[in-house]
């Protein structure tokens, strides 16, 4: 298999050292460059430990790709920059996969419009952690078949929200897909409030918080006789890099800019 | 071993059917006679499709205990047969296992004072299910240790009440062994109302129904780095006849009544 | 929705009483007529105790078509049958949903090649059990995303073989799609034999035989700091209705045959 | 509550770090001083980041004793340094909760008659995860009632042995009090070498290696139409230090010397 060789924008955040090192055990990936707002003309082996990196440091990304051959441009930076660094990526055909959020409607309408002009693919997803988008994914197939459902999800017992933000997602693309359910019982009571937990379109969402916990969910699905559990659990950053890593190989095949990773999952 | 000899009252029941076929199964137990409202005089072998019972059936049981030997009365009927036969089988120092409910304190102290002149062991039991009390005791035995605790329990979706009577059991007997926690974060708040569960001193209870489900519990415990989860599945009756043989072999051990199955639990 | 009207083959076991009660409780679903080996000329209801099921019984699947308006044949008898009502079916339009097995490759050939050439919808599906479906489906997406699975299959201690059917099912429809991965450490060792379980193109399948379990299956996907788990617990032949259910609504809308349930599922 | 003022050995540890943070976090605990091979003279709050520490540093425990008032010490340091601590402190009434290994049935022995004579508490714990601890004192109860027992543990693929330590001691500690059971069916087979897992006295052990696991373990208990699970899930070492705390509140109320946790839960 040819290279992909990756422009890394962001290489010292805790998402770009992760990626790095993705990159580095990935064998058909190459880092050609970086971007970095510091660290010009230094090279990547001399700012984290991994020595076999010799790509340089550039602090703009116009002059990065005018003198790097890049396939794709990685971007773990902040809002404002991912969405100047995507349409200079774009204008000069190298695809880009964007991990920043805080794109607004005309934001994508627009950077559609000019991903289609070029007939080059670029990608960008504000969660990259493909187990839980996975979940989400199933949920949604899922329900169309047994539309009985309830969430649990598990949190540490720091969390402020509940409930999460992971599963009200859930929940609304299975609202998406499913009748309109009135799930239990007609005439069930709650002896203590609270009992059945929060309501949603019918579904019932569950909110555990404890110490020991990091970041869980379940979905559950009953259907006479047997029930259908997509439970995932989250312990850490590194859970981002496969979704990454699939996003590079995606944005090389396609030749529009695709919105959420959900939507490159075949 | 030496056999125990048992007279059965309540053959016909759903659990003296199950409870037949425990006593069939246990090599040290032997069925004496059986007490019924009706079929006096018949053999157990005629009313069930169990050939290898002869014992005789009887509709008294002060006449069963003139003519049988007997070291334990299990009595599966109803409320106010089971009071009476408990009195009938200690003053003929018979010792009884006893499923019904119904007994008042007033009852309770009455028939402890019995036990005690008789010096003859008595078990009352409303609840045989040897798991759900296991789960009961091990979460009260956890609670002083880890007192972070939230309980999910999940039924079927033709079930009225909201929490369960176990659910709210088992949080009842938290309560007694740990002091009070504030649990959750302080600040947390319920974007979707409901959503963190029912409170009961602190714990949360969710409650999940769903078709295909039957009847589960977990108890969990959070801890800084670590959770404990006491899980029950339950699926149907059978699974009441381990208590009801515990009940019988630790009866002969025994000179009081006791009451409640987690109480034998060693 | 307009009706769609159902001729139901092999209305009296198993699964053709629990197809009956499904087809009541579906509103736009409605009982044309049915075919049972006995019974000619009775009305359901005379036999199964469903008092709204007004429709006729033949013996004969070819008479019945002659006098019945019907769009669907529902097939729940055994294999010869279940093949020659197929074929009747699809010649006279009608489209079939058949559940039964003992298709050769050569049966296929020839039946895809008739409901092809009468523009006729069918769909046979050894397997109903849509909750299995899924999961096996969603175990072969994810697969390619997280290529790190092992499955733990639990059932009771009655069950003869070990791995379940379903099992070596779902670890050959992995290694269709994922490229080979060596799992586990390279070095790893067993100090007792077996407890890594048994081992199928680098996964590892685990079975469980205890009594109280029923039916159950969890495939559960490794990534750095994740894991996906993909749960199916079964307890009763219920639970292949919604995939009858399914596969009626389906064969409505195709114009081919269809040969398991997994290649209707979107 | 009055105080109880601690000396802790071995405070630049990743356990002494911890109980460091618990002791401050226990209004009932004092640090009174810390014992180190280094740092003698500076004072806690100078060597790790806990301004509120005041607790000099002593790097013999003989003059930390003679110049503290202390009622227990925590040893957090290493088998030969914790052995000798133990009795320095014995000598001294001061009540000892070593954390450290290594100690000959010889010296039990010798250390359980010190203990006895000096009629001084003294707990040594190789184990302070409470929450496995309390995993394997139930499995052990409920082995006495259901005997039918499955063991499925899970961790990280990096992990070279299999079973588990703690698999292998749940096990051991089951195999004490159950009667020899032999469970599955007589007549299973495997149709894959290994799918049964590990045998251990007619248990089975399951060992799960994944990327994305930490530490795991479910013990697994079938009886007729029930099962009960117990379930320990593990993150890092913070996790030890309910069990410290434990150890300290305990070491107290006895006037004799207790070897293992498992001996002091209630």
């Amino acid at each position: 298999m040819e290279k992909i060789r990756i422009v890394l924008a962001g290489p010292r955040g805790k998402m770009g050292t992760e990626a790095l090192k993705m990159i580095e055990s990935t064998p058909h990936f190459e880092l050609a460059a970086a971007v970095d707002s510091r660290n010009g003309g230094k090279r990547i082996k001399d700012i984290v430990g991994l020595p076999s990196f010799e790509a340089l440091i550039y602090e703009d990304l116009h002059v990065c790709l005018d003198e790097t051959v890049a396939d794709v441009l990685i971007d773990l930076t902040k809002p404002e920059i991912g969405k100047k660094h995507l349409e200079i990526a774009l204008e000069r055909n190298v695809r880009p996969v964007i991990g920043t959020t805080g794109f607004s409607d005309e934001d994508l309408r627009r950077l559609s419009d000019l991903a289609a002009d070029r007939q080059t693919g670029a990608i960008i997803a504000p969660n990259f952690a493909i187990g839980a988008i996975l979940m989400m994914k199933f949920s949604q197939m899922a329900a169309k078949y047994l539309p009985h459902v309830e969430i649990i999800e598990k949190h540490h017992d720091q969390k402020l929200d509940a409930p999460s933000g992971t599963a009200l997602k859930t929940a609304q693309l299975i609202t998406e897909v499913r009748e309109s359910v009135k799930q239990g019982h007609p005439e069930e009571t709650e002896d203590l409030p609270g009992a059945r937990g929060a309501e949603l379109d019918g579904m019932r969402i569950h909110s555990v918080r404890l110490p020991g916990l990091v970041a869980h969910q379940e979905v559950i699905f009953g259907g006479e006789g047997q029930t259908l559990t997509i439970k995932h659990d989250s312990m850490n950053r590194a859970s981002f890099m496969p979704g990454v890593k699939l996003a590079v190989e995606r944005v090389m095949k396609i030749d529009q800019l695709v919105y959420g990773l959900e939507n490159i999952i075949e």
